[in-house]
């Protein structure tokens, strides 16, 4: 069992405090912008809500912090690397290719592009790197990583809206506190700074920016940091904002493989819908079922995910063991990665949601997120660097997270 | 009649590109926390809407925004001098005193602090000085002052956030015309400075701000904004809201007339609520009474406006003549100001409002305010500046204004 951390204030907070401090949190995320569109009308800012939040930021020893975003270069560079291997990609998806009809679909798409002999000239990588501080390893705290997030990856925007509204908090509940240690975080702009110079590498000043959204997205505060953030770099930059199905209706390809919409060229697409998870394992060979030996022996040290993205489809403890006995020696396992579980350091925190008073304090466990931006042209990297943070906090007895299914809420570092 | 005034773009807006933008600029306002509690919950921020604003700023010549800017310094030493001047105002007062119990009792304080012999060391002034583009009186446009507001003068902090939103909708509708004719806004900034100063001046760095506001209210965000911009001057400063009855029933006065609340002591109060509306002249005298013959001659050409504040109250036309006729001679003549009634400047438009679409244009007349900030210690003023600026826009055929009551926008000023 590692110390515990110290906390950015006293938890329990004193329940005369607690209550206007909710209340005043909820008026500062408003005036920040930090916003969702309601459940009841997800196509209209008409009546919009402040997106759920924790009341306090979540302490980090500020050396794991720091290691983390020092990476996310080398991270940003070895995504790159892989997403133009062919063979590897190949060797790594083929079996689950073969069963998953969806990752069929990109590598079909992949290998027509590949076989075309096409150039992809210009390639953006906008990422996030997920962690949590595990408790399981070793008696210090130790960051482990939970998965990469390759495109879509979100919550740039309303994550560098809070630390301003978590330093106002503790201010009221800790004044002696020393709120430099919610640092600020420019994960909006760093990552806009991607398309932007994605943009500016295309050539074409009247080319415009199209960012793939649905119809009905409660979170389009988040896409609209990121639309705005871009022209903050440009201010003539034209941002659309577009459906798949609308680009698939209406865009035309031209002989020398120019993409128009709507008579203007597109410079860059940037997908905040339709994603994909990138995977790097299949469980199919020796080693896989290997690991599936071990996880049938121990599940509670495992969790499996399948290809989908969102929250809400992993698989944890005694299910591990029948799903994996179930799929043993089929092609269906293929389906699945098989990862260690990490055990996360849990703090008393408090959640704040619109309608809730919230004054019990729960246990909280954090996922700290690390952005990376990434802008290559032929054989050049224009771009590659750490792109802000991310915190996400869920309750201790939540296996799963995910704050647009309702589990997880935005939340900040309290560098320790 | 005068020339019409060039438009940031061209009205109406074709319909393909107007519904898009009125759906992007309510995203934007929410996105800069341009916001207002809703009518349903007006003591929650759970859920709330985008407050209302105009699509397009409007235009005004440059020189114009510029004098009135240039000469705010001016007006905040006049009002400093009046508020200080005893005898100037019971002799200007006296009729309606007699009168109107509200403006009595604002004067029975002020003869105590009078008599008392106790000095008025701090004063701080806020004041919103509003004036309208008027062809009444040549064929150039001028400005005719409408009114000066002395304490909570609001909107500085929801205006300063609106020109950012016009910005990028101008861009989308226009992308030739030059956004920075559409000013930034210093506002908020600018008038939390003097607050910042009386508390600094005040002495004691433990002492707090006290905001006195109302429970319900809707326009909280405005009020928000002022109580972060003054922790951005110092983050230390303790901001409160605190109701009037609350401070009724809980300061204390010490033997050294220091004021203390919740075991604090109070730098400075700030009114955004109970406020009284200053006035400097009666009609209950030679003057008054040619005024009246005059109003009632031509009502057209004249508002009366009573003691109260926040819309709704002035009166009009026909009106004028017979409220005019039956206090002839009588007391309560004294409870209204006669003014000389300004033909405004209409330009189309449209507004933008919650749970509407909007894509009818009509025409609209702005008043047009500024800014002021003003501290003195003793007989040394420590700050007198012009802070920004205000535009409320409300359709032509709309006597009364007030964006409380639903009847006016928010809008930014396009300078030509």
């Amino acid at each position: 069992m590692s110390p515990p951390l110290p906390s950015c204030v006293e938890v329990p907070v004193l329940l005369s405090k607690l209550n206007q401090t909710v209340k005043d949190a909820k008026d500062l995320a408003c005036l920040n912008g930090f916003l969702m569109r309601t459940k009841e009308n997800p196509d209209s800012s008409d009546v919009v809500s402040p997106a759920p939040f924790m009341l306090l930021p979540s302490s980090i020893p500020k050396h794991l912090f720091q290691t983390a975003l020092s990476i996310q270069p080398s991270i940003n560079e070895l995504y790159f690397k892989v997403a133009n291997d062919y063979d590897f990609l190949w060797k790594t998806l083929e079996g689950t290719i073969n069963v998953d009809e969806f990752t069929a679909k990109q590598w079909e798409i992949m290998k027509q592009v590949q076989t075309s002999g096409k150039k992809k000239s210009l390639q953006v990588g906008m990422l996030r790197s997920d962690y949590m501080l595990d408790t399981a390893k070793s008696y210090d705290l130790s960051l482990s990583q939970v998965e990469v997030n390759t495109i879509a990856a979100s919550f740039a925007g309303l994550a560098s809206k809070i630390a301003p509204t978590h330093r106002l908090i503790i201010r009221q509940l800790s004044p002696e506190t020393d709120v430099s240690k919610v640092p600020l975080n420019n994960a909006c702009s760093g990552l806009s700074e991607a398309l932007y110079l994605a943009w500016k590498a295309y050539g074409n000043p009247q080319a415009v920016v199209v960012v793939f959204v649905d119809e009905d997205e409660r979170n389009i505060f988040d896409q609209r940091c990121q639309e705005v953030a871009i022209t903050d770099f440009d201010p003539t930059i034209k941002v659309w904002r577009r459906s798949m199905e609308y680009v698939g209706a209406n865009a035309n390809l031209t002989e020398d493989d120019r993409i128009t919409l709507d008579n203007e060229e597109v410079a860059v697409f940037y997908y905040r819908t339709g994603y994909v998870p990138t995977q790097f394992k299949s469980d199919l060979d020796a080693e896989g079922d290997a690991a599936a030996e071990k996880a049938i022996a121990n599940p509670d040290k495992f969790v499996m995910k399948p290809q989908l993205e969102g929250g809400g489809n992993n698989i944890y403890k005694e299910e591990i063991r029948t799903t994996l006995q179930k799929t043993a020696g089929t092609a269906d396992r293929s389906k699945y990665i098989l990862m260690d579980r990490i055990i996360p350091h849990s703090v008393k925190n408090y959640v704040i949601r619109p309608g809730y008073s919230h004054t019990e304090t729960a246990d909280y466990v954090s996922e700290f997120g690390f952005y990376g931006s990434f802008v290559s042209l032929d054989d050049k990297v224009l771009l590659n660097k750490a792109a802000g943070h991310q915190v996400r906090t869920k309750q201790k007895n939540q296996d799963e997270g995910g704050v647009a299914v309702g589990v997880s809420s935005l939340n900040s570092p309290f560098l320790v």
